[in-house]
């Protein structure tokens, strides 16, 4: 199903942004870090929906804050996500060749820069948010730096990918799977709401209905996410599919069979919508961006 | 050359701490996030000489600050210095079996988990340099924030890791060697002392002197290193030696000699001390530890 035109002029945006900001920050040196430099624009440049920066845009936008300084933390983010796939692609991990339709970097370069390239990216992203050129106030810097750093290590991020590895040789049940996926790719999609409520200077408990929010997006998402790799395409989605099934993975969809998990999907979206529910028109764009991640085809 | 009384104590108690610290900020879970943590608490705990650490709480008690708080922050470079030698080891980058006496993280586990347990020790480093509970003051977690990520990014750390592997096929000249090496390792040794004086709220401009401190011994540093590397025994190393020489990299022994570089290494601390000039017996630890990081042994 096509985005709505609200969104498709969203995505389009922060796409064409997000890749002018890394082009921007990530010139190329004129020495021996070329590349490194070089790596991390194959990488971060023109690929993949930005649906990190573009939540963190939404919600700060929601909270009165200027698109152009939001985009910078959703850079940041970005640069998080970003790291964490050129690493899950690596040869001792997902052994993955082709991502947003093109060779993943360790083919195009090699292994050891795609390492250094996600290595770099991961400082990068911390390198942007603790810039006082970029964010002037310390105290939106370090709830930044908090709030993205959680997300990215053992309790979030890396943590489920951990889960994920290990979940090869084990049958894990629904509640294990959805653990796994809420720190795997919930908690960045969750940093990306809540960097955007720290911008718009949301105190902590004004956050709730925005956690909600993102916590079922993200479980939507990823619930989608194991239907496209069931059902989907490997050309319209870039990169190799039924890799999950192939190793003997517990998914959303291999537990709760296709139309469930459908189901499952559909409802999590009306719940997330509903945590939006003392917001007007202004929230659209989360309302639509919410429908994207169970209705996108890639 | 053994330690002088001052540093020895100090090198004793800042290894204590350091374990004793990552045990209690690496607990265990009892989840399937286990195995990671067993992996960051391998790498982490119980090997190296906590150099960065040591510069930091030096700087800092220089500075007034007490050792707790500086212990932190120490804790959170030297996570970054473990992540660095992790991905440093992995077969695709040095391919290296030993680290600190006991086999590297990939092969007592295996390079999934290294590569992971990097990322995690990356992210932990400043989860906890922006953790209000540590670090009350916003401004000076968001300065700490901003000193790590730029020693550890592109234009640091990774940035001359990335020089190190191309210098494989290339024929580096003094210069180039010089500033691969700052950024390789002098940029987190710069990092631990700036760290120091940041916790010690000193302002940039007076933080001078301890810059060049720094880089100063960020360089002698990497001069003993490469004599120790041509010269030096493997078990008491507790590592490979002289790969540099088999792979044809230009080092500071192989472009000055031994006995050049053994002076160059000494003018080095001898300037290094010379930067604290202004300071009394209090910054003996810190003119200990120059004199230490020529003389030492491994």
């Amino acid at each position: 199903m096509p985005a709505s035109p609200i969104l498709s002029a969203a995505l389009s945006r922060i796409a064409a942004d997000v890749d002018a900001m890394f082009d921007a920050m990530l010139p190329v040196p004129d020495d021996a870090r070329a590349r490194l430099i070089e790596a991390m624009r194959y990488a971060a440049i023109g690929g993949g929906k930005r649906l990190r920066p573009l939540l963190l845009t939404a919600t700060a936008e929601l909270h009165g804050v200027d698109f152009s300084t939001a985009l910078r933390a959703g850079v940041a983010i970005e640069a998080i996500h970003v790291y964490s796939l050129i690493h899950d692609d690596l040869p001792c991990m997902d052994d993955d060749d082709m991502r947003h339709g093109k060779p993943t970097l360790h083919k195009a370069f090699d292994e050891a820069t795609a390492v250094l390239a996600g290595d770099a990216l991961h400082a990068f992203a911390f390198e942007v948010i603790a810039d006082p050129d970029l964010f002037p106030d310390p105290f939106t810097r370090a709830e930044l730096v908090l709030a993205l750093g959680n997300a990215a290590g053992m309790n979030g991020m890396a943590g489920g990918q951990m889960m994920d590895i290990v979940a090869e040789g084990e049958c894990f049940d629904l509640r294990t799977v959805t653990r796994l996926q809420q720190l795997k790719t919930g908690a960045l999609l969750g940093a990306a709401v809540e960097m955007g409520a720290i911008l718009g200077r949301l105190p902590p408990e004004g956050r709730t209905h925005l956690r909600g929010y993102a916590r079922d997006i993200g479980l939507a998402f990823q619930i989608a996410d194991d239907l496209l790799d069931h059902e989907g395409d490997e050309t319209a989605a870039g990169k190799a599919l039924r890799k999950d099934e192939a190793a003997g993975k517990q998914t959303f969809v291999s537990l709760l069979g296709p139309e469930r998990a459908r189901q499952q999907a559909t409802m999590l979206v009306d719940q997330a919508i509903a945590h939006l529910a003392h917001h007007g028109q202004e929230a659209d764009l989360l309302r639509a961006l919410a429908r994207y991640v169970v209705e996108r085809d890639r």
